[in-house]
């Protein structure tokens, strides 16, 4: 499949069958965000992969736009610092997340995100440390190995995947966006 | 070319040829961008083609890292609501720019992301009204084809486009990224 038509043809998924996504599938889900370009090449990101049923359907309680994680065959969190400390960590956050939601459907497989509005219930679920404070600022040098206190990372959302339940990833409808000519100017506001 | 091997080998092009973008393709990247998922499909975005030469190096000196739309043979200025208003906004910016940027490397074209320092500055030299204030709280309703007060988008991000300079698209070095293992957890934080 190429971009253009990945691009053309990819729709939220919410509904998935029971079918697992394999192990390798995820891995190169994972991979996708991973390569993502960011600010600075800091790789402001983190991923917690979530399988395990229990944990999903909590999750799926954590905010009003998160349900379709109930039903996911697998979850990834996405996490960083604060995303309120410069836009580029979440603008970098986004480019991983689209990254994976493409080579995805690319397999086969789709994904819809989730917005998490309850953090500190969220992040209890996954065991990451509660609370917000300066730790976060030392993302970079700690994922690069250095041994300073743990991170308390921010989990403000998360991705759900699987296979696309029947009728669910027909092409997206007609007028789903605004036209270009809404949108865009040439050479000048 | 296919969505995966986009994403691995893409690469950031700061350097160009001098050969024009022709408008098709130009449209097609701004449709990828233009196609991209957003919070409650609010597409919170605006995009500024920008081919003048003389507008292109002003833009280059708006921030330390924006050299690179000098050379550019067109640019895309990225144009939202107040990025720090939620982080939703700088999120789907960054999925319509990763969207964008994909879509022209299957085109051949290169590009790379410039961060614009000098807001007020680079507003001036699209004409796009300078200030802040409530006004880009309207922005979906005024798209959607209200006729409200003018927006004043922030601007804070650009994309250059071009052709790739001889030498510069080559496969991306080994160890660019930090590797799975050291930003994926499974099941647990």
């Amino acid at each position: 499949m190429n971009v253009s038509e990945a691009i053309r043809a990819k729709r939220s998924i919410r509904q998935f069958t029971d079918q697992p996504v394999p192990t390798a599938a995820v891995r190169a889900i994972l991979d996708a965000g991973r390569r993502a370009q960011s600010s600075k090449n800091t790789q402001p990101w983190a991923f917690v992969v979530v399988r395990d049923r229990a944990a999903l359907q909590a999750l799926a309680d954590c905010g009003p736009f998160a349900k379709h994680l109930a039903g996911a065959a697998v979850a990834v969190a996405l996490l960083s610092p604060d995303p309120a400390e410069r836009w580029s960590i979440p603008f970098d956050v986004g480019q991983a997340a689209a990254y994976m939601q493409l080579a995805a459907w690319e397999l086969g497989i789709g994904s819809c995100l989730a917005a998490i509005y309850e953090m500190d219930k969220a992040r209890a679920i996954l065991g990451i440390p509660a609370g917000k404070g300066e730790a976060t600022r030392e993302w970079p040098a700690r994922s690069r190995g250095d041994s300073r206190a743990p991170l308390r990372p921010y989990f403000y959302a998360a991705l759900s995947f699987g296979y696309p339940a029947p009728g669910t990833a027909h092409a997206p409808r007609r007028g789903g966006r605004r036209a270009l000519a809404e949108i865009v100017r040439w050479d000048k506001w």
